[in-house]
């Protein structure tokens, strides 16, 4: 590492850029340990140019990118700086084999660290791909925490290119997650409405002079924190993009103007290539896509990310693509492309639709499951607060974490009784505003045979407005599933499985499930641990939008204590 | 409790206060216990007609009153209903004999309560008076987590009134407390201000036209929520007002105009009555003062509270004395009394002298003591980062609390080096801005021998800026000190304390030094266990304005195992 920086100083910019890249990309036989050692504080930045607290890794958000190469063990020290809350970082997309203990999930997998604690996570990653990671704690990752992790393949991949860049995108709000979080839980019910701003890769643009009563020193549009993302590009190469959305709320639509974009990976999985010129995007998804920089290279393009599925409000994201040696900050002569319809389901669906398995990538999934679990979607009013419900229960954390609740048999932890597998499939009226007086508020949970196929179907319905249903980006810890099928209406039981997609279904860990229709996944129960599947949409899961499956508890290893420290595990000696 | 909720139906209002406050004063021999169930957590409240998040207790700011008698055991179980941050709750003056470890105090005695945790304190409340309690950990007491303590005497008291009644005076920021540390721990130094407002009993009022952007849903001076405090009153009786304060940063004058207060009580201590027409009252200090009803009862009157030591910038607080049967609304027909000049150090000073043990109720002090520990309190820069510091050690709080650590010699808990008893009292000009290069930050503390006297003076000193020198209240946990004396300028150790009272000196447990002033307290190292001494300003002690004495820690009982959890005592097993 000494060497490597005393040799930086004496080569151009541009190759030691391609050296990294090169790097990147090396191919690597040995597993390796990367070793990341993080502070997270709260401070003041000013990402879309509104100055308000985040939450920051080593002072940035995004947090840092960590690269890795298949194989490799990777370690995180996280140090918590913040004066009196806890903490937890999920590794999203990396399924924790033999270590489901440092998945990360607050309540599920883990105590929350405390405040002046440094938490060690250590995790093999097992696959290539693009994954994420963000805090899993009441609302935190809203306030930043939230990065990439990006790992290399120990095999070559079946798509060239010539330069691998990494856009997260977001959206952000500058009322704070206590303030959300205490809106949520209030009556009235009081929602904090559309982001005010859409980031990429942490970069956004609030228009200031829009309020005339904030100050500069709170609003700045000259703030260098501010400055549009700027991706430059040399003409004539192709490049990788590795695109993941964190967001809180918003379904995006991602474009390059002028620019096609051919996917080829999702949730680091191969995707049998298809070219778009906007990619929908849902929070907890990642999508590389290969961009030919061929256009004129006289001049830049925009870069844009706007809102779909709700009826926009939210200014888009912009950046730069910057074709070298134009300057970065000059803007495109163009007007940033329109976005799509926000009520385009139909585009959204078709996407969804094109995202198969690659040619000799695929894994077949099983051709029968052991058990089918119907999950309703509802939004629900319990005891006068507004909740999302599953089956008509709304989940709720523990205050012990299951995985430790059940591996070390401490009774009373949780609900014993079992969520329902499905609905009242007959009369329930998926199309309009339900009077679902009989929902309850549960912390119970589904245990799943070991090594069985269990197959779910995601049944969105009518929220409490009428004529509205919404997008949910459902995520599964622990595992990657095979996308069986999306429909719209009512699930049909008999005839829909026949349509089931079993020759080439995408794997992924987060899939979305469109206004008023359903989406079928498969997996197997085949990682020992305790494993959260929910809403990705950070105030969703926060209103019980949310379950958590069981399986093999008995072949978990010994647990960490680590993990320990609250509810019944404060005092916990193992017998 | 069942039949006198009962009877409450059918007697009319005012009998029925009555009989609570003849309660109040009812001579019981047997102790009892006082059991209280508290829910903490986050609700939007408007307590100055500004809605903000504020921490509640069961739905109140300022939390519920404890009353309790002499003897009594207190009860309070706290669930800690924040989502993801930690608690602590501090009874402020009750000496926790036999119980260190339910001082409250983070880090010191205990551990943070996690969130979804119920945490039980339990200690006798052995004397009777005026106390306080609020939140101790990080800055927490700011978000609104605070409230009073009333225990009647088994005794007689000496002094006679009508009606009992309490108000805590406060001041308010808009900022919330995770901006506001985040502002002190930034280079550059980034400092809140003058509050917003001061509060009379939870009650205050913002002037919201002044900041015309502000909607009507966020500042509304109609809310009833910010209606101005009103104590009622029956002309031609005495009033006990019980006045606490707990002030985040400001030193108050109390007044109600046209009324002289005679002071009889503070801290829980009889004081030799003198009257004023305004009481000071400094963070964390307590006084009863005895009011007569005999002026025109054909009006109302105002109640003020105003900030001195500071160039003040933040409106009087306004409450309504209102002499019953006037409309608890109709505002007196006279502009508020106007506070004395907020740099009138000499009549705060005077008022400290002025307070002394009451004739008959005299606990004569030690007339020498075994150490005397000299405090000098200056604003650092460590490293960039702006501190206070005492004797240039600034204060920072382990890891794991002193009161487990000690207890349960776990090793490498905290620095073993203490800070010095004092300072370089010849070279150190207490008049001008230093430069303390020298300082540093340590959570080293103080080791007192066991029954011994010990004397602090806490000496003052100039700030960071210019011929400013700022008052600060010092509390002591677990004691009661007794006031020898205060002073101008740099104390003179063969001079000065030839003249301390020892006659007649107040024993109190929060104490002001006075600009460029210092002032001296003694005490008797008798409660084995960890006990904080620190400056009461919020912001101060978030700085390192304070320092910790172990004291008998040989002699402290078996600790609870809830007081445990975080840091080395997270898999803490006793041998």
């Amino acid at each position: 590492m000494i060497e490597l920086q005393l040799s930086l100083k004496r080569v151009p910019t541009l190759l030691v850029l391609c050296f990294f890249l090169l790097l990147g990309n090396f191919h690597k036989a040995d597993a390796r340990i990367r070793h990341y050692k993080w502070e997270v504080k709260y401070e003041f930045k000013s990402p879309d140019c509104y100055k308000k607290l985040v939450i920051t890794i080593n002072g940035q958000t995004p947090g840092p990118t960590i690269q890795a190469q298949e194989g490799d063990t990777v370690i995180v020290e996280v140090n918590n700086s913040l004066e009196t809350e806890n903490l937890a970082i999920h590794w999203h997309g990396i399924r924790q084999i033999g270590t489901p203990w440092f998945d990360g999930t607050e309540g599920v997998t883990q105590c929350p660290i405390l405040p002046g604690d440094t938490f060690k996570y250590e995790f093999v990653v097992d696959r290539p791909g693009t994954y994420l990671y963000h805090a899993h704690y009441g609302m935190q990752r809203e306030a930043g925490l939230y990065g990439l992790i990006r790992v290399a393949p120990n095999d070559p991949e079946p798509f060239a290119y010539d330069l691998d860049r990494s856009i997260i995108l977001n959206d952000w709000y500058h009322q704070n997650t206590y303030e959300q979080g205490a809106g949520l839980s209030s009556i009235p019910f009081q929602w904090v409405g559309e982001p005010q701003s859409l980031l990429i890769h942490g970069k956004g643009r609030f228009n200031c002079s829009s309020s005339p009563s904030l100050s500069t020193a709170i609003c700045n549009t000259s703030n260098p924190e501010c400055s549009p993302f700027v991706q430059t590009v040399i003409p004539g190469k192709t490049y990788r993009f590795r695109v993941g959305s964190l967001t809180a709320l918003s379904a995006l639509s991602f474009q390059i103007e002028g620019h096609n974009m051919t996917v080829v990976e999702a949730d680091g999985h191969y995707v049998e290539p298809f070219v778009v010129k906007n990619l929908f995007i849902y929070s907890g998804e990642t999508y590389s896509v290969l961009v030919k920089t061929d256009q004129d290279p006289k001049r830049n393009y925009w870069i844009t990310s706007n809102v779909v599925g709700r009826n926009r409000t939210t200014p888009p994201g912009l950046g730069i693509f910057n074709y070298y040696p134009n300057h970065p900050k000059r803007s495109p002569p163009t007007v940033p492309p329109s976005p799509p319809a926000w009520d385009d389901v139909e585009s959204r669906l078709a996407q969804s639709l094109a995202i198969k398995a690659r040619q000799g990538y695929i894994h077949k999934p099983p051709t029968t499951s052991d058990r089918v679990i119907v999950l309703l979607n509802t939004q629900n009013t319990i005891n006068g607060y507004r909740h999302w419900s599953v089956n008509n229960v709304s989940f709720s954390l523990p205050n012990t974490p299951y995985l430790v609740a059940l591996k070390e048999n401490i009774p009373n932890a949780f609900d014993p009784i079992s969520p329902p597998d499905g609905y009242d499939f007959v009369n329930y009226d998926i199309f309009n505003v339900a009077n679902n007086t009989n929902a309850t508020s549960s912390n119970g949970i589904y245990r799943l045979k070991f090594n069985t196929t269990v197959d779910i179907v995601l049944q969105n319905a009518n929220t409490m407005n009428k004529n509205n249903s919404e997008t949910h980006p459902w995520h599964l810890h622990g595992h990657d599933f095979w996308v069986l099928g999306y429909g719209k209406g009512k699930f049909d039981m008999k005839n829909d499985p026949k349509k089931y997609n079993l020759e080439n279904p995408i794997m992924k860990n987060t899939v979305a499930v469109h206004p008023f229709g359903w989406t079928t996944l498969r997996f197997r129960s085949d990682n020992p641990g305790v494993w959260a599947f929910h809403c990705h949409i950070e105030s969703h899961f926060y209103m019980g939008m949310g379950v958590v499956f069981e399986e093999g508890i008995d072949r978990v290893g010994n647990l960490p204590s680590s993990i320990m420290g609250c509810g019944q595990t404060k005092d916990f000696h193992r017998p």
